[in-house]
């Protein structure tokens, strides 16, 4: 239905042509998609508070750049995920503010200070050193939906002690982002010993079975330790988000 | 270290036999374990508020019921998942006030009513109908864990407007718990149409390529829609639990 | 939004306290789920031209009948899959004039005669004759849905003659369903020597490294021939379904 | 049987060496491959109203070429699939008025203008922007065959909306190719909210556990709508040619 | 074609109303289908010296029972595969001389003695004592297709000196059938020991990570030993008649 | 070679009629399985140490008591594995000293006592009770071999601090076996915090995508922790025996 | 045993010292690795009547050429497999007279001509034609031991009439290497069609769910035509031994 | 807890503010990680005699070299694995005395001579020539910790009088590696001949079915020899460390 339509059967409901009840039934059966769902669309963006993140793989320069500016034009932060080193530096030589993480292949640009949401800190952790990129995106991510974040890298469990004489802050945060690959145990370990949500992330960090990261991904899945949930092989975006909606609550 | 050896320790410190600095170091080098850690374990179950889950899969009657008792003399209320019908009949004969749903196999017996804990309410989706026994456990243990649930049963994507028709309910909640086996796309649509988390629970209903639930996990860990985080196939358990975690935020 | 408010906002209207803007403006950001959707679906099943299905497996005899009597209440005709022998005869202690096909394990009821839609023949083939209950499912679908329905069993490529010799009857066909388990290659012959669509289901026959009808499946899924699409393993309903939609055009 | 065999055999026939009873048992005993059928495959070919299609993969430019001109000089249409573009052009360097699609990396060349064959439209839906190329080798592929075909991209689940507000595009095609990658659930909700035949298309769009389009593939075949059917992992083609066939019914 | 038409051409042909050249062009553009293939079918047994067994799974008995006195009455000697002991006693009950072999579950009738075949002697080879239900329907396949046949069990790799041991029987058997599960590494070893072609059956014996005779599959599949080939988990008689196939040369 | 040709052969030698460089290229020249292995595989047997394990599953109780009355007879101790409760309770009829371990579903019998082997204590872990029985077949099976072995149940690392209050009971140990189902963790953590070498095994323990092991077994060969290595699921045995090797070093 | 302790036997025997019993004792129980297997090993390369072949990949052209001139040395023919074309340059600067196939990798030096072994005729059928590599490398191993070669090329089941137009071509043929990729169908067909044994080859020649070959393999391992037998993807040269077995006997 | 409070509490000991029992109290209830767990981590690596191995990939040049300094600083010996040539040459810039396999990417730097740890020798055997990387890794790493290593390659099953004929080297080794890839059947073969504990290492050696060393991995879980326990894919640093764990028992 477009606007004409609507136009008429409200002007036939004021020139009394129809009765209100045949007017409210006209409107029931209207095929809601007429009814301008892009506002509705609006609305969601606002109420989840966080513009839609770009994912960059697959993506040409110029596609990033085009929806960059339309983004900086509607004045939103901007997060892009997965961007190689050769599309960041075209993408920085537009945007001179942009700040690219070459470990993560994170970039960001701001066109206005991050505003705080965040109750708490969001405490990212590692296995080991190899699982930083992952951790790199998962933190970033927090941290450009406005939270607080802290980060305890290389404690998987085959050094338990690395873990536990950092007891203290995985107690302090209020949620806990899990990263491992290899046998992706560490998670199960931090949900025994803590009291808030554990988003766990497996990498594909590892070699043979490790199955680039599946592996570690059953493992978490099959967690003996409870308040555990999952997010995809490689997901530290995923992974942020999701412990940005709950550090909002 | 054992107690004696610990207390020869500080006999040498107060008569002087070592300086502090001596006894500092000493203690120092204490293997942890010797410390006594099983009280920290208690601490813990206090921290958590939530005392350990029977899983009875694969436990006999009887040490269902020994444990129970411990439990109960304890003071705890309990929650067993997983239990057959039989086993039950035999809980319930001797915990005459147990409560039983065969649905989910689950029972709980309370020895002092639920505290509230949650703040908002924990909103348990399924998309069809066989996937309730699975929603239930889901369900009761949040309840168990003193949150108010509600149920939004059968609203699969095969017809949309179905879930579109409670976007009210959907918004009103502040934790969602999505349960869908098959295809398992339930948790991609529900993730974007709201703000809050969601944790998807795939579950082994369907046949054929569904291979027991393989296929709605992969579905959920490949959410378009971010805020969206997986539980192993089957664990509504798991899922009521980690609800309850983020609820009490 | 309710149909009190739905009244104010035209009563507004109506006494002039709202321009005609204002109330487009006002309309447009109703949240499309007031509408009355259950009147969509109403509509979506008339289009449909078919009821839903009944999915018998993991649904209790009663459950079965209170869906059944509801649906001939409305007057529809009705068709449940996966019905076990126990379940079926309970059904028909009630519903006398049921139909039951033990080896399909379908049951249908006519509470009207099938009014026909299709413009041709479909063709239902099976490589051997341990594929027949699948091939029966998708039988029976299709002539529950107003299509006349040819056989062609046993005509599995190892003794391709046969299949060769029966190709008048391929040709006369407007829609083939090919119903193959273990090597699954019958669609693939039959997509090479036919002119039209091709609906492809795996069964789960065989043993080995038959995988439950994954081999056939992969096969179907990567045929060499053009105008072959597949459904799920077993899933002689979907293929039946979709051959109807495809002969009434 | 050559030719000289069965002049023979006819000769003898007409001479009366043998009997006609003789002569039809003859016949009946012949290979029949000694019977031409080369032209047979000649008839096939015209009787499918659609030559052979090239697949452009693990052939040299030499090799396409050389086919090209030989279905050039039999004055057919030709349609070559995943081209590289190297190898196009060294293509488009003798066939000047070619046409190569980088995206979908197809490559036509038009003897003679495309002749509808198709009754209706088929519409090319996408859930992402990075499943473009494949639905433009099927929305190239569709209208290669002579059909009118409307693409919808973007309209994946996670912004439901966004599909919903083009109800009325959905109801118009006739037949519905449906490419998503990830989790693959877009099929199964337009599946849901139309009437006619869903052509399903995994693509290989994803990372981690999308496996290269198992994910979505095996989330198509387990779709919970009815009329849905499904072609194997980026296999645009398939599915154009699979609806074409259809469209022309 | 049928006869009719047949005749008229060749009538046509004598009464010369066509020429020769006309007869055969006509004949030439015959659907072959028309030219009873049946004979053409039967003449496939014969030269294939074997009649087609009987895949007894999932047949009942009297299915079994209507098949075999078909084949009785054409008088062909009769085998059957995958009989479980219920369905054997049934056939037994009829056919009074057939022989049932409990251990590998088939059933032998034969209505004339098996005629030699076979050129030399094959040898069935295990690698456990739980293998020897499938070299049992490997090695009563091979002797009714008229082979003489040795065994060999027992004689797994994991104490090599058995096999090396019996060198002398190894060299003197014409074909070599090897039957192995777990691991699956007996063929290699004999493949490497001898001259002659080896056909090796993977079974379903072990747990966990034999997979139900994957592994051994794989294992056999990847033999580092030249002259090896593989047929399906369990499958000895699809051993047992390619070596009957090869012992004939 | 047969004792004959050998006896003609040194006598030729002998008698001068072959000269000693003869006699030896001739020897050297023997097919060496005629050599009289059987009594090599005799002197494997005292070599090893232990007599061959009869594995239970799939043989019948008649076959198990006439091994097991062979061995009885060469004086040998018997360790049978996986024998169901029927199938022991035909062997304890006639063996009435055996006794058998129903949650490990191991018998043994001893015809004498078992001798000392190992050097130190064999430490069997288990992360939940109910992967128990497979830890009782590591250890009973290392009992038998003549170790010391020490258990230590439930300690998985969800509740680690149950694990660390007994690292003196693991630094006491020679050699650990690790058994673990769900994530598999157990063995990195114990890995990280011993010096000795530790054998994992998985259980089929869980549920979902544990499936049935595979999960525990992955983590456990892409352990971060070294000195860890792996054998089947639910393979206690093979723990049993690989341990018993090591500790008699 | 070293050379001198035989001697020191034979020795004792001649003078006396020890009786012709002690001697043969003492003789077989001779660890059998002392008596020069290397020689029983150069026997086992005469039986086989074919020196080991090459297996190309990983080996640097420096260890190509040394192995090449030990063979040529001891004036064996040469063939190697999967030989890159870079490698191939650097092997044929040598050996100006090897011959090199770049499209199956193959490599091949004749110290003296080929000796005809084959009784018959091996012939090599495709499904299309970028299964050709894989079916060259078949064809050259044949041709390398001594068999006549036919092929038969591009004849899938998609189009079945081209393989049923060449069945005299079939027929003639004493073994069958038939080369598929994709569905895998192909052998299927043929092992009905023909009375030959059948070795199938699957290819990695495909896309998304051809898995690089795996769905071909399972297909021809679940064939349901008799007389066929499998060999790993794209081993062609295993085919090619396999056949050429066979072929002399 | 710091060292402060600590001291407090002593003092007040001291001082008998607080009675022993009171001390001793507080001190188990303080939380073990304020008491310096690094030095415990220490301790554990002198306990466990073999400082942490570099993991080299994935990691810079820069990385590494920053590791070795801080590890030559120590005064530890240094052991890298999977070093790519590239950054093998930038470390050997800085670390002249370095020594590079570049066959197995291990890369060492003694800061003083190793010292002897192990009570016999470690055998390291391959099937193929291949599978020497990986056996390589191994057999550094086992030397590098203190062992008398020997090796014996190219000694796979399909030519088993290779291994045979070494038998005296297999028996005086304590502690055998046995590296193979393809269909991994070497270990079984080995585990059967010899008493001693076999570490079986399976390699990605091989090509299509070998699915990267899966095959391979399997058949050494399965296999039918006692005695042999399993590590990673490839992994012959883990082989390396278990052996050397063994052998210094």
């Amino acid at each position: 239905m477009n606007v004409r339509k609507l136009k008429d059967l409200l002007k036939n409901l004021k020139l009394e042509r129809i009765t209100m009840e045949e007017a409210i039934a006209q409107l029931k059966s209207l095929p809601f998609e007429d009814l301008g769902f892009a506002r509705i669309d609006h609305h969601r963006s606002l109420r989840k508070g966080f513009p839609e993140v770009i994912w960059g793989e697959g993506k040409t320069p110029g596609q990033v750049l085009s929806i960059m500016k339309e983004l900086k034009r509607k004045g939103q932060n901007i997060l892009i995920t997965r961007v190689g080193e050769k599309k960041a530096k075209a993408v920085q030589k537009v945007f001179l503010k942009s700040r690219y993480y070459p470990r993560s292949k994170v970039l960001t640009y701001l066109t206005h200070p991050v505003k705080p949401e965040g109750k708490g800190t969001i405490l990212v952790i590692t296995a080991g050193t190899t699982d930083i990129p992952v951790a790199e995106e998962a933190a970033i991510t927090a941290q450009f939906m406005g939270n607080a974040v802290e980060t305890l890298y290389d404690v998987g469990v085959a050094g338990i002690h690395r873990l536990l004489s950092e007891k203290g802050k995985l107690e302090a945060a209020r949620v806990l982002i899990v990263v491992a690959g290899m046998e992706g145990a560490l998670p199960s370990v931090v949900g025994g010993l803590v009291n808030q949500p554990v988003i766990a992330v497996p990498t594909s960090v590892g070699y043979g079975t490790s199955f680039g990261g599946i592996t570690a991904l059953l493992a978490m899945l099959n967690s003996c330790a409870s308040g555990v949930s999952v997010v995809n092989i490689d997901n530290g975006f995923g992974a942020g988000y999701m412990a940005s909606l709950i550090n909002r609550m």
